[in-house]
């Protein structure tokens, strides 16, 4: 049976404010929603079982044959179908694109002990990642890279916001995520035997003498400032990442990358 | 002798007009000019020799020493000297920054044969690399691998844009640049006797089993299309970076710091 879409016409109804209002950590926050923009990220969080609140269409993109299809598919899955004038569509996405299809997705929980610390994967922790376009990328490479899981470490930028989402490419629904202060976090890896290497000016050795094959959590300070020293001191090996030209440091997401496909190198990509 | 500067108290005036428009591209070429922001690049720029045409100080800006002291060496090496009000200073630098200091730099050349093709580093070639944060953040990774030279083929996004000068922190100084057509830049590397590695969805083998002590450049295709078939089959090797996760693809920044630091890996980082 085709579940038509409730019609909303006003751009002061409530819950086009609360959409529109996603977009601030507050109202993510108080919600537990966050916003998804566009068909091909929506029916990754889909298919990775995300839940769906509400799926909201424009006039123009409910004509399209395959959101209507993704609308039923949403509605099989308890989601709530609006449909808007464009011109609301597009005050949510904040891109003006006439044929908008934005969902309000579930956020999910991120407490550490719901990862499994015996996956054999490489894992990673980012000690209070600020940027969150670095990491959706993270994220995005941690995907490609089959990574035991991704740990964000005492205050980290939000995964849920828009443009951490957009720059994961979806790969926010598929990598086991958590959210952890230090203590816990340290104690949750000596608990799992996982070693803990940081890239930090301080290493010894460079990152491709570090012994990936150990099980080991990567972990990489914040974007200005790096490791502080008490961090570095629980680290089991610090390394680092060769440079020699004028650049003062890697990008964050660059160092991680670099860092990871070395260790899963040294796994022969197992 | 302190060289005293132009006082402009008009936000329609013709030198911040342009100044303004520089975040065109069109402008941009027009004038040969592009903008800094910042202390820290500007100075960066001038160590690295690029000239100084134009440099912006807002009044609170100007009451800085280390302000006033960039300000002495510009005027020495022959750039103009102009104070506007904090609120015009702000309208240039985008970001509302009251102690903005902007510099409007002279674009170098960027023909192909002003670089050393013999130089013992590795070589990238980009084509049509359409993201400046992208550009820039290769820049960056670039410079701290440093590599031979960067190579832009076809149609590519423009290095001088703001966004690419920021992504890359100041590398964009640095690192050796040229802009070529996809044959001509064949033949320059085939003359040089570089052998090129394209990271492809059709590699045969894994990014780790290509022989990088050999001269190489590493050819990295568009974010959206990777490299058409013509230019693929004009590479030696066609290489996979291994994946296994759920992402369809790596982000193009990252992709490209995978491959130059697995080959800057197999040479000892020499």
């Amino acid at each position: 049976m085709t579940v038509l879409p409730d019609l909303i016409t006003s751009a002061g109804n409530p819950l086009i404010k609360m959409l529109r209002a996603l977009e601030r950590k507050k109202t993510r926050s108080e919600t537990g929603l966050f916003l998804v923009e566009g068909v091909r990220l929506i029916e990754q969080a889909l298919a990775q079982g995300w839940e769906i609140d509400t799926l909201v269409v424009s006039t123009s993109g409910a004509e399209r044959s395959f959101v209507a299809d993704l609308m039923q598919r949403a509605a099989s899955s308890g989601a709530r179908l609006v449909q808007v004038p464009d011109r609301i569509a597009g005050s949510i996405a904040k891109k003006d694109n006439p044929q908008a299809v934005i969902a309000a997705i579930k956020q999910r929980e991120l407490a550490l002990d719901r990862l499994d610390a015996q996956h054999p994967g490489i894992w990673i922790g980012l000690y209070e990642c600020r940027d969150p376009g670095n990491l959706g990328t993270i994220l995005r490479t941690a995907d490609c890279a089959d990574v035991a899981g991704v740990v964000m470490i005492e205050q980290c930028c939000d995964p849920y916001s828009v443009e951490a989402v957009r720059a994961s490419m979806g790969s926010l629904f598929d990598v086991r995520l958590a959210l952890s202060d230090f203590e816990t976090f340290n104690a949750w890896r000596k608990t799992a035997g996982l070693n803990m290497v940081a890239a930090s000016v301080n290493g010894g050795t460079s990152h491709v003498g570090v012994d990936f094959e150990q099980p080991s959590v990567i972990l990489m300070g914040n974007e200005q400032a790096g490791l502080p020293d008490a961090i570095e001191a629980e680290c089991d090996t610090l390394c680092l990442i060769p440079m020699r030209g004028g650049a003062d440091s890697l990008n964050l997401a660059q160092a991680t990358a670099i860092m990871l496909y070395e260790g899963w190198r040294q796994r022969g990509f197992a």
